[in-house]
């Protein structure tokens, strides 16, 4: 067990937008995107919050974002819109794009509004939970940042875990929150495990013959597998279709691996689908029904060996208490560059 | 391999058509079912089309079927609507659905339309293709007719195989056609090796202890196995509160099995989300984009063994060419069955 320290909300993110601001991300933007990253790291969901504040400083430096970006509704009908991103740090165009699909799923009971021309945003469940606020449901779809999967039974690498994302709100239970790559294991958790030494179960890699690759620090001999084998594959296909060709985003070939290349723009496309709930039913009536399923799944008899039935999010929604009570974990690994981050940046240090 | 007989689709329609004639569904209602049960068998998506008549006219003789509907717009907003059934057969409420759902998106871009208080309405995919027609994509999920499946680590079956579809065109490409239960075999799949006496593979379904369950004949005591364990779970959990809850029809504890009650009201709810494709991009373009995303799947290099690439839905593609030409393939038990049927109704056999 890696040691961490332990650092509030509040902090950590100050520190965030400290680091945008250094690096003449306006206020406004820098305060927007500190807040949703650390949203992000306050559900546990580790690799899409500060975690990937560095990196994406670097691109900035590098030249590879629009500092002073100009986010525009490009296209534009009673229910749906295409936001063009122009090139910004990913998080602001699609919380713009929540906000326009609140705005007209409250109208018209339903709103679908994709972006073009972004940049990675982070985790997709914290986009999918904005609309609960509003006693809406979110669903969300993104086209991933690196290519590492192929189409079932290939080996050219023409497709990213391209997530999806859907949160439903119960009403004394907390939401169920599905976030999800449409692979096995994201990219992600293979690089952790690289970092631990440790080895992959079989499932998660396979390599060039096929066969189960199960050494991290190999991983770019192999290929990540799709949850269901071509079940998963065509999810992320369809994913990969809707959020990324439908807003003439990147999609297959024109993926740019984010973290191999600072500075290309990377065009990244996602969608949000918003529903309101009274379209539909009563809404009380409706969370308490949600309340009813959620408990008839945690219920359930169990198998041998298994201590508890979990729902989707209940794990992120624990830590979220937790960690917003008691403060963030940040591992000292990501602590110590962070440490570096401050010192070139001439910001004070986290902690 | 089982010996088949080859029908001609408008003579199968034809033969649907007379079957629920027959047991007093009215001739336009008898008609529409007959088209989409054809359909199904067009694509070679076997166990959802005429495989089903004998089962919907016995539930239709033990009076859990509504013969005269009012399938009605039950609540309604600028985008989205709530068709309710009336209990009538499936396919009738849902194919209002989409017709619905293809007007609103045709003025607002998008629409989102639910069923309620419905029944089971065959293979997902046909619903999910129709608003391609009109330069639409669709998107379909349902609550399954039948609980197969418990929580991730649980042993109560609260969930269906809850199947989506999703329908995007190609320009000179068939569309891609995904349609997938979120389960790694169908139950469907499960009672076919039973049938042939075969074993299946490990993975398909796990016993009451947890361990692989391989032989169908035993599939009462066992369960089926959702696709990226935890995450297929999460899948089928999301599409039974949207298609089901959100609409006011069973999910979970209230759903009926509708092999084993052929009398209790289902309640069955499905969903239609359609997005009209020049809300976002020029319909010809995207389509040419879209051809060259297929083209790069099916070019891609292949693992060893492998001979094709496929997209989702070309093999059903390729069935629906052959079978429109030259006639649908029913295999002698399922012939055996519609003979029965045709001489309890005293409509025309089939060949």
């Amino acid at each position: 067990m890696t040691s961490a320290a332990i650092i509030r909300a509040e902090r950590l993110e100050q520190f965030i937008a400290d680091a945008f601001r250094a690096v003449d991300i306006p206020a406004d933007d820098a305060a927007t995107i500190a807040q949703l990253m650390t949203n992000i790291d306050l559900r546990g969901l580790d690799g899409h919050g500060v975690f990937r504040l560095a990196p994406t400083i670097q691109r900035i430096k590098a030249g590879g974002i629009n500092l002073k970006p100009t986010i525009m509704v490009a296209r534009e009908t009673e229910s749906t819109a295409l936001i063009d991103g122009d090139n910004a740090v990913g998080h602001l165009a699609v919380n713009k794009a929540v906000q326009v699909a609140m705005d007209k799923a409250g109208k018209n009971g339903v709103a679908w509004v994709g972006t073009t021309n972004n940049n990675h945003a982070g985790a997709a469940s914290i986009y999918a939970m904005m609309p609960l606020q509003r006693d809406m449901i979110g669903i969300y779809m993104a086209v991933g940042s690196a290519n590492h999967l192929p189409p079932w039974g290939g080996t050219d690498m023409l497709l990213s875990t391209n997530p999806i994302a859907c949160a439903i709100p119960g009403l004394e239970e907390p939401p169920i929150v599905l976030d999800m790559a449409t692979t096995v294991a994201s990219y992600g958790k293979v690089k952790m495990a690289a970092d631990r030494g440790e080895t992959m179960p079989e499932g998660w890699m396979i390599d060039a013959c096929g066969k189960p690759l199960t050494d991290p620090t190999r991983s770019n001999d192999g290929f990540l597998v799709p949850i269901g084998g071509y079940k998963g594959y065509g999810l992320a296909l369809i994913i990969g279709l809707l959020a990324g060709t439908l807003n003439g985003a990147a999609m297959g070939k024109d993926v740019v691996d984010f973290n191999a290349d600072m500075k290309s723009t990377t065009n990244t496309g996602q969608l949000i689908i918003v529903v309101d709930i009274k379209a539909f039913a009563e809404v009380e009536a409706f969370k308490r029904n949600v309340d009813t399923v959620i408990r008839a799944m945690q219920g359930s008899a169990m198998l041998p060996d298994v201590e508890e039935i979990l729902v989707p999010g209940q794990r992120s929604h624990e830590k979220f208490e937790r960690y917003s009570r008691d403060g963030i974990p940040v591992v000292a690994p990501l602590m110590a560059k962070l440490d570096a981050l401050a010192a070139e940046l001439k910001i004070n240090a986290l902690d």
